[in-house]
């Protein structure tokens, strides 16, 4: 048996590569840029109007001059017109190239136009004001998004200024999720007395969903031969599989047996944890094993804590490690890392983690009304309020 | 002008209602659950055996017995078997129904099996040890998830569980989002020296998506009666027009008078907010209409500060406020409302929020870098490191 840290460290040593692809932009939301996305011109790419009012050229102004003759209209979207006449001005609208021969603008809200001739009621001018001047955000060729940024809707509207329609991410694995165990039937059947229903594999595929990883599931019967054909067929088609359940000491869970059979290095089997301690970890050549223990916290916990850094590391992103303030005390006995759910509360600006006891409901709903583990050293049994420790989100995010 | 807190009282006051709907369980994740979702038999529905190895009846351990002959196997999955021989025991499997006449579960680390007979090595065996009691998690008719619950992962497997394959959930808005401006052309087109890209649509239906919300996508060209004929349609159509840009005072911001002649009643234009203050906000009996300012981050911020709560309110789900500690100075002298971005670091359980400053990069790219909006009051030009503000996340989520 080895340590939390130590699995890990096991884990993050054992990444795949899934190759990149070039997707739609509007689909890249949550995928791993695996480009540098650069400006493909500067920024603004005019000189640019920055308010609805009348351009000017500022010479004018500081030699006294307040009533300019409307010359034109200078609009969002047309091509840059002139001021012949200095003394005049245009009207200029947001968004517009500023006109040639002006260099100033003063908003509506500032100027008195009548019979064509704008008047401009404050003093306070100062040249250049409200023109967004060419390149200013950034010069053509400037790096805007980092390659393996993760993209969220802050990048869809750099990727659309810039024209990247597609853009080149990480592919992500293809994962088959398999379920054993005789006592479990379908969601929609009704169980006998001593079965029931099927539910680790579900809570997998919408935990890897917020990865956005698509994936399949099966279940196979607690059937040595079937599951070692079955599982043959997986190992060549999937990236990685994860099982949840047949890997502790059962008679049945003949999933250890079965990956040493068909040439799944074991890298580890069991860790000092609570739960999911009998978690399984292999791999062959191009695909990992993750046998997660059945209980349904215990798969819960062993993918966010394993599968999910496997996975970012093997994307090419790194996560910031959150942690929490202690709400209350607790005690924890045994020598194992502990992990246990709580529920999160922004305190002035502190996450301050509290453990749900004394409602007695155990594991069935637990993860309904919580929103982390926190994660309890191995090394110590009393845990103090107010203390920091590491914890994983499941919710709130 | 209004102040953010009453543009935001103002929104809030006129949620819509879209009705509910029942959806594949697997779908319903960030969906808003609309009933409850109740145990269908006790939890575990039978004593459950929770360690793979023998069944005993405690009261033989108790009189000193040790080495029980072993009668049969408990398989999970299988009808309950019983146990004739009070002097036997039964192996039994994780996840199998206790077998009858037993009580106590000794695990096979702390047992010897030799010529079909157990003996168990250790003398600390508790009465009634390793077997999760019928009901212990939750009785029949108990409330596991509430009303109104936002949808996740944790939940998947308790749908799952009792066998909610449909679950009922609030529709979801139908909403169309619409650019204007001539000056756009589309992401794959090479613009001319005074045209950009259409942008802010895509970051609003990215935005939208973090919702579980699809979105149509519109472009309308400055022309006040192509406006108001596609403008008069889509009330009709959708619940939700969300605009960018044409609402401040240029030429062809033709977007409020449109409204007013079609009927939307004007809630507020202008909020005393950077950016983003020329908000446009309105409703039909049946349409609610969000005029964003078309800067990219008055789009942005617009749709975080005030659409994302009017959509939580609306489908009946309530948001905690989180806040940041400010990790520098601040000088911001207007008398408004303003949001800024910041990056986001959480040290030793507190999330402290660094404005990103001195890079130059002006809008374009100033998303990307960011994790977060904090708020700072409108009375307040001295904002000070380590004060508390209000902070809205579109990062790290």
């Amino acid at each position: 048996m080895i340590s939390v840290e130590k699995a890990l460290q096991i884990v993050l040593n054992s990444t795949q590569r899934f190759g990149v692809e070039e997707i739609p932009f509007l689909k890249s939301v949550g995928r791993v840029l695996k480009e540098e996305v650069l400006a493909d011109r500067d920024f603004p790419p005019f000189n640019r109007v920055a308010m609805d009012g009348i351009a000017i050229d500022f010479f004018q102004f500081k030699k006294g001059q307040r009533a300019f003759t409307i010359a034109g209209i200078q609009a969002a979207g047309s091509v840059q017109i002139t001021l012949q006449n200095p003394l005049g001005c245009m009207e200029v609208m947001t968004g517009a190239v500023l006109p040639n021969n002006t260099n100033t603008v003063i908003r509506y809200e500032d100027v008195m136009l009548e019979n064509g001739i704008a008047t401009i009621t404050i003093e306070a001018i100062v040249e250049g004001q409200n023109v967004h001047a060419r390149s200013k955000d950034g010069r053509c060729g400037d790096l805007l998004i980092h390659k393996n940024t993760v993209l969220s809707a802050a990048e869809i509207g750099v990727l659309a200024t810039v024209g990247k329609s597609f853009v080149k991410v990480a592919k992500q694995p293809k994962v088959m999720i398999v379920s054993t165990g005789d006592e479990l039937v379908g969601v929609a059947e009704i169980p006998l007395e001593h079965q029931i229903r099927r539910s680790n594999v579900f809570t997998l595929v919408s935990l890897l969903e917020r990865l956005h990883i698509s994936s399949k599931t099966a279940h196979i019967t607690d059937d040595k031969s079937i599951l070692k054909s079955k599982i043959k067929s997986y190992l060549k088609a999937y990236d990685v599989l994860l099982f949840s359940g047949a890997v502790s000491k059962g008679k049945y869970d003949f999933l250890p047996e079965v990956f040493e059979e068909l040439g799944v290095e074991k890298l580890f089997h069991k860790v000092a944890q609570r739960p999911g301690k009998p978690f399984f970890y292999g791999q062959t050549n191009t695909c990992s094993v993750f046998g997660f223990p059945g209980n349904p916290i215990s798969t819960f916990v062993n993918c966010l804590v394993y599968f999910y850094p496997w996975y970012q590391k093997s994307v090419g992103f790194e996560v910031e490690e959150e942690t929490a303030v202690l709400g209350e005390d607790v005690h924890f006995r045994p020598n194992l890392t502990y992990f246990l759910q709580v529920k999160l509360e922004n305190k002035k600006g502190r996450i301050v983690a509290s453990p749900i006891s004394g409602n007695g409901s155990g594991d069935l709903a637990s993860l309904v009304n919580t929103d982390a583990f926190i994660q309890f050293p191995d090394d110590k049994s009393e845990l103090k309020k107010g203390e920091i420790f590491k914890i994983i989100r499941y919710r709130k995010f």
